[in-house]
């Protein structure tokens, strides 16, 4: 990891947004009503393809920030959960995760690949578990993105819904986290980027808080990105709703559930930090993710949150804790991966 | 007001959740199919029981807290706007509008009416523009609550639909703003006051963001509520979004666009206070809301806001702007209404 785990930087939070130009192909024939073959796919990319397509973009990001490695996933908006048929589902998140992971392999120092799962509406369950332990076990995936929302319209039901179990179940078991972020929102009155993201992530913290599902899976761990959406800025909210209500304390839902820190600017940034321990926040910067350069008062890029953190006034305990003791917990298998890598 | 405009205290978002069981009552004879009348409403509540309401609750803690005047409005979970049948929303509005009127004929130095707009899935424009009209031009209301999305399920159009034109023609025509709140979510993956209208609140900001809508009506005055939602919180991303898109900065919409200040703790009250200039600022807390008893921590209650306001280090000229001059402005007919009992 080039300077030492003591001052290494992990980004849980990167999308392969610069993806080669035949996945989107692939997506648009499955689409068309196609059946393109990911063997195919895999031969029409080459190597210097895929170097290059985060050599110039995520990486080259990561290495003038000064960051080390990425947790890398393919296009959250361009997973596409809302399409019903399990088959095509199925192919499209192999074909996904294929692409990060020869990212993954190719900077094996640099990237850790994260998973698409092909979830439908319907559920998928079958499909989603298998695409799950095959990345976790075959490929070395370190944790996976679950979207709490696959219709793109909340037609579906809560996080805590039994429905979901076989999930939590085989991502304690595989010992992974799971990222809970959206898809592409399917309804003109939520941007997705702008709103259906952040949304997402404050109806599911409240979707946990009155219920026992830490209970039952007491190793299940989730990260909300985003900073959370709304609920680190209510956090008097929901202690006074959990109160008011006889719920479990917020603080409760700490021991499984983490934070990233993909907000914008220094003030959010702060309040982040302010009001969360920093054994739950996980540093990440979402790139290159719903915005791209930088702030015209400060010239410092919009998602360049190294540089919020260092203009916090973390203790140095609090910055080894964010930047990557947090990670190497939370994601036991990367962990194991940096030690394979090295030795 | 009693201690004189300069430390006037007004509280712009009170709900009268405290409402004479009569008027649950008439809600609950018209789901069940029957047509109960307003005028029978009236004569069951008596006037000690109107009085009783609200000054053993909100005017009690609005005194306790050194607060002066409440904008006062029908609770907001129960205008039930997923109601089809434009003939009950339309008397539903009226019952509702006319206990917070009465209230306020009560106490008019201490209550001023927001109205309830009788809206419906499908619109019901000809009973919204009435019952805007009668509440503002006959019964001295100030403003209205607009709900962003009537069906409860996000069925509907966004804020920047043509659709919605016309009531904003109105608001325009009669000088009053309008709150976007929602009512209780139809759908269960959105908790009502912990998700559906944080939600809400981050989804209207959005739509209005690369819209064109104050061009249009340029008069239109919105007070997007608790504290903005997800927001002030994730400012740098909006700014870094209508950068990258080309839309409007979103500070262009601060003339149109207002926040309270109902967040329940001091770090996110901080961080609205920080991130918005005090002139989009109006204090508010909701009360008696979504949350009642103290942080025992602190022992503050969750919703008094005016100790949050104090605990910031606001210069006096954003005091004023905040506790009143900026609801003065932003509600003229408030500012007139005061006139009016001074005189």
């Amino acid at each position: 990891m080039g300077r030492g785990e003591n001052i290494m930087i992990i980004d849980i939070h990167g999308h392969y947004t610069t993806e080669p130009e035949p996945l989107q192909q692939f997506r648009q024939a499955q689409l068309r009503g196609e059946s393109p073959s990911v063997a195919t796919l895999s031969a029409k990319v080459s190597e210097d393809a895929v170097r290059q397509s985060v050599e110039e973009n995520q990486l080259r990001v990561l290495r003038e920030r000064g960051g080390d490695l990425m947790l890398f996933s393919p296009r959250a908006s361009g997973m596409g959960h809302h399409e019903s048929d399990p088959d095509i589902a199925d192919r499209w998140a192999i074909a996904s995760n294929e692409m990060v992971h020869r990212v993954s392999e190719l900077f094996p120092a640099h990237f850790a690949p994260v998973a698409q799962l092909p979830q439908t509406p319907e559920g998928n369950l079958k499909g989603v578990l298998a695409e799950l332990r095959r990345t976790v076990e075959e490929l070395g995936f370190v944790g996976a993105n679950l979207n709490p929302d696959p219709s793109g319209t909340w037609a579906g039901k809560p996080l805590t819904d039994p429905s979901w179990f076989p999930i939590y179940e085989a991502a304690e078991d595989l010992d992974v986290p799971l990222m809970v972020h959206v898809s592409t929102a399917c309804n003109p009155n939520f941007h997705t980027l702008g709103a259906h993201y952040l949304n997402a992530d404050t109806s599911v913290f409240m979707q946990l808080l009155p219920s026992d599902l830490f209970t039952r899976f007491p190793g299940l761990r989730l990260i909300i990105p985003h900073g959370g959406g709304a609920v680190p800025y209510h956090w008097g909210r929901y202690r006074g709703l959990a109160m008011r209500n006889g719920w479990q304390d917020p603080s409760e839902l700490l021991r499984n559930v983490f934070f990233d820190t993909a907000v914008y600017h220094q003030p959010g940034y702060n309040l982040l930090l302010d009001v969360l321990p920093s054994s739950n926040v996980l540093f990440a910067s979402e790139m290159l993710g719903a915005v791209r350069g930088a702030d015209p008062e400060t010239s410092v890029e919009w998602d360049d949150t190294l540089t919020y953190l260092k203009g916090s006034d973390r203790l140095p305990a609090d910055w080894d804790a964010i930047t990557h003791k947090n990670a190497l917990r939370v994601y036991p298998r990367l962990a194991a991966r940096i030690e394979g890598n090295r030795g």
